[in-house]
């Protein structure tokens, strides 16, 4: 792998790298590729990097973002031209999609992908596609919002719909997802708290009567999206999978005020999940508080997806803050990544980097040996994913 | 305009400061200088480098704050006397103070004062005054809660009042004022939430009958100042104006608790405020959820202010920070400064070295050529708040 | 003191440690030691450099926790071993546990340990033995919830049971206690908020209900606590001694989303607590909100007891993060240190170099001299606590 453009602060940091660059990666949270596009413009580059959607803020802003700058020069690199937009975005157009990518992916040494097969953004490929469009092994995680919203118009009562999505989560399981996601902090926000009867029944109510009068099947407010959370989380339990819970940052759909980790306390307290794996993602700017949770919670774990690359240097110290209360067989590596594959290759390479920069600070430090930071890094690159996930 | 007593980490930074050292910038929110004050002592110093207005604050533990240290040194410098607070005081009162305020404030390198003329700890110059004697180009920037307790005894009703602050605004635009200014902060918080009729009357009756009686006409509370944010919101976006908002820490009257940015959400999102510019002032601690605003929301801007220079290097790793999810189109240059030239001499050095020091650190990781970051240090000291308040 | 084996970043840092290494500090939070246990395992020794109690976490994760490897490594340099666990434990079994107590103790460099006699996590030393075990002086700080409940049965109604407390607390501090401590953040978070008599009085009921037949007189939720803490502080205040509050950070009994130091302002504003003076213990992740109130109310204080060593090298971070709107005299030593006197030794070193890192940050940018630099750090290792604990 590459290790990009941006050297790193100091030589334990190189060495790191350089010791893990044959060591492959499990990505535990990205998104299937959208099937080849023809022509990719500025504007469809620069959207993987940013949570924006707003055409002014990808045609205005995200050149003065130097996150972006430090991807143009990565890729620039590594497709061997010239480190502006232009140059960049003309030599992937010189060839196949498919190679383009392949070649990409292939150079962030990853060995599997955990594929978040709901993403809503656009068409992506289905997951049977991807598989054979892209070379690296893959299985799925599923979504639990986009599972649920299958079986609101056949449900006779809430209590009807929660059991048929708790069959559609065994049945997703049994069909090889080795894990669930939420997106509850899009929906509703992560501030758990019981939901009664009634008031369940009356946004069900409601959800089924637009749903039935051709309207949106869309779950999205406390009632409906606690509910789902609170009953799905047991089965998922039960079912010996993870679930990943979106946390911190997003798009601008998100109320990011409502979306911090620490909400998340009863499915880590309540017997009733006894045995639940969390998994924190993103977590930005509440990746302290996410660490703090893997700290004293035996099943929480946390990641930076999203967060690196997209949050520039600053994902970087969020590593290095991360490390501070977690321990490193709590953080989980992935990308997040979606779309296009030059996402996927810089988010490998500045989370290597981020890597390398908090336990080459370790080392730099006294506080690990130079082989003890090699191991760690390699715990959080796979060997964490492939226990949690049981891969 | 010197860049002060205090090195910069990098090779980069220096030379950044240096290319930077002709440009005049934009200080976008700042506040009256008081009348050429008789005699300075130190607690009038310290007072302006502090949000305290404890006595015992200023007496005691303002000498122990190392930013407060650090201005002493700067001044010291600017002065070319000994670097004590004595000599310091000493050296100011030898000089005409108008004479010395426009020496101290030459050397901010500013060509224009954008002046929220609502400040309420004192008497301040007028802005006519002020433009006398000063020697820097100014506009007005129009605070809504001072205007909007004009027009409290005559309005029949809270609608009547609300559209007599909608005709204030209107006017106060049309006389010149570059943009609009809510302390909502300091007043009932930023947590939005509709406020509704029955509310508001009730505590516009409460407000009004106070007043009548000889009492405050201060407005406070979500009741007022919700209902009457949410309105004047309105309005200032078909003025086509921005409006700042106090963000994050300030004095003792403050709950810091409900200061958190992410409460403006709704002036971001809703159709009714399209196209209004808000700009997120301050922001510390909360500057990383300030720069995931601007980051997905079109029009939201911010800046520094205040926590440059009063957090001292905090204020500068703040600046990092900000820098990560937020684009440098989107970060503005401001100073906070108020009552007496030394704050504004300090508060520039120091924000010229924040916006060096985070660029620098672009350059020294290969993110930005040292050109791209001269060009972008450049946008955020004018170009960003001309474009803002179509200067 | 050793300065223990993790290198301080710059040469100024070194200099101020070598400076204070004769400087005793007063430790104004910590708790008495175990009786002298037969024999410590790993799991005995992890459990005191984390928060964590989940056996699964001390077994599985801890030695993947860089604060606990850098603490492994300390340790053995004073004990003269190897840099491993094994040889840690196997170095302490073969010293007389009293003798080797005392031996890690006096490394601490510490004068004077203020003892929080109310901690529940096992049967630690009484104060009587602890003094007479260990040869450094001692303090009791009171804990508020231990002696409240002492009084819980005896009590004809809630207003009788605030009177009790209230004679209790006097009693106590006639009898030698300098502080009291509130761990309300555990019990019920610290959202202050005016409790009504009614609803004191239905929880009161309930406790006394629970406790005579038998039950927990364990206090909880915000009613009682609430209740206990804003008549209790009065009295504190009258008594003229500090109140500790558990801030930020801690076991997994806590809800991290209602410990934000920012709910204690009430406490920090309301007339009827004048004079009290306020220290905020622990504080991670919410630092900075700490150092705002310290930098705008008199009475407040605040430690990163706790925070070092176990969030690492983020501690590191958190000091100098402090430092920015925090006056160096607002800031009190500490290790919340338990159980094992090896905590103790960590703690000390750990804390010395994080104020040697933030100092010499100062000394190394010209914000401070060197001399300056020292007295700074002399004032946080002694001279505050003194001031505030009337020592």
């Amino acid at each position: 792998m590459s290790s990009g453009s941006t050297s790193t602060s100091t030589d334990a940091a190189s060495r790191l790298l350089e010791a893990w660059s044959g060591r492959l990666a499990i990505d535990h949270h990205c998104h299937p590729l959208f099937p080849w596009p023809r022509d990719v413009g500025a504007r469809q580059l620069r959207a993987v990097f940013t949570e924006a959607v707003d055409p002014e803020i990808l045609d205005q802003h995200m050149p003065a973002l130097a996150a972006y700058r430090d991807a143009i020069r990565r890729l620039a690199k590594a497709l061997d031209c010239e480190a502006t937009e232009e140059a960049v975005l003309q030599a992937r157009s010189k060839s196949d999609p498919a190679t383009h990518a392949n070649r990409l992916l292939q150079q962030t040494a990853t060995e599997m992908l955990l594929l978040d097969s709901g993403y809503t953004g656009g068409q992506p490929f289905s997951l049977e596609e991807h598989a054979r469009e892209i070379g690296i092994p893959q299985r799925e995680v599923v979504r639990l919002e986009t599972l649920a919203e299958r079986y609101i118009s056949s449900a006779g009562s809430p209590s009807d719909w929660l059991g048929a999505v708790r069959s559609g989560l065994r049945e997703a399981v049994e069909g090889g997802a080795v894990g669930v996601k939420t997106i509850s902090a899009y929906r509703a926000g992560l501030a758990l708290r019981p939901i009664g009867a009634d008031e369940l029944s009356a946004a069900f109510g409601e959800l089924q009567a637009r749903a039935g009068s051709g309207g949106s099947k869309r779950i999205a407010g406390e009632a409906l999206c606690y509910s789902l959370l609170a009953d799905a989380a047991e089965e998922i339990a039960r079912l010996g999978v993870p679930l990943q819970v979106h946390c911190g940052f997003g798009d601008n759909d998100e109320d990011l005020a409502k979306s911090n980790p620490l909400g998340l306390r009863p499915l880590l307290v309540e017997p009733r999940y006894e045995g639940l794996r969390l998994v924190l993602l993103h977590c930005y700017p509440f990746h302290r508080e996410a660490a703090y949770l893997c700290s004293v919670y035996r099943h929480a774990y946390m990641d930076l997806s999203l967060t690196l690359p997209l949050a520039g240097l600053d994902g970087q110290r969020a590593m290095r803050e991360t490390l501070g209360l977690c321990p490193w067989t709590k953080v989980l590596y992935a990308s997040d990544a979606s779309r296009l594959p030059e996402i996927y290759f810089v988010a490998a390479a500045v989370h290597r980097e981020a890597l390398a920069g908090a336990f080459g600070e370790f080392v730099d430090r006294a506080m690990l040996s130079f082989d003890e930071a090699v191991a760690a890094g390699e715990q959080v690159l796979a060997a964490n994913a492939r226990r949690v996930y049981n891969l």
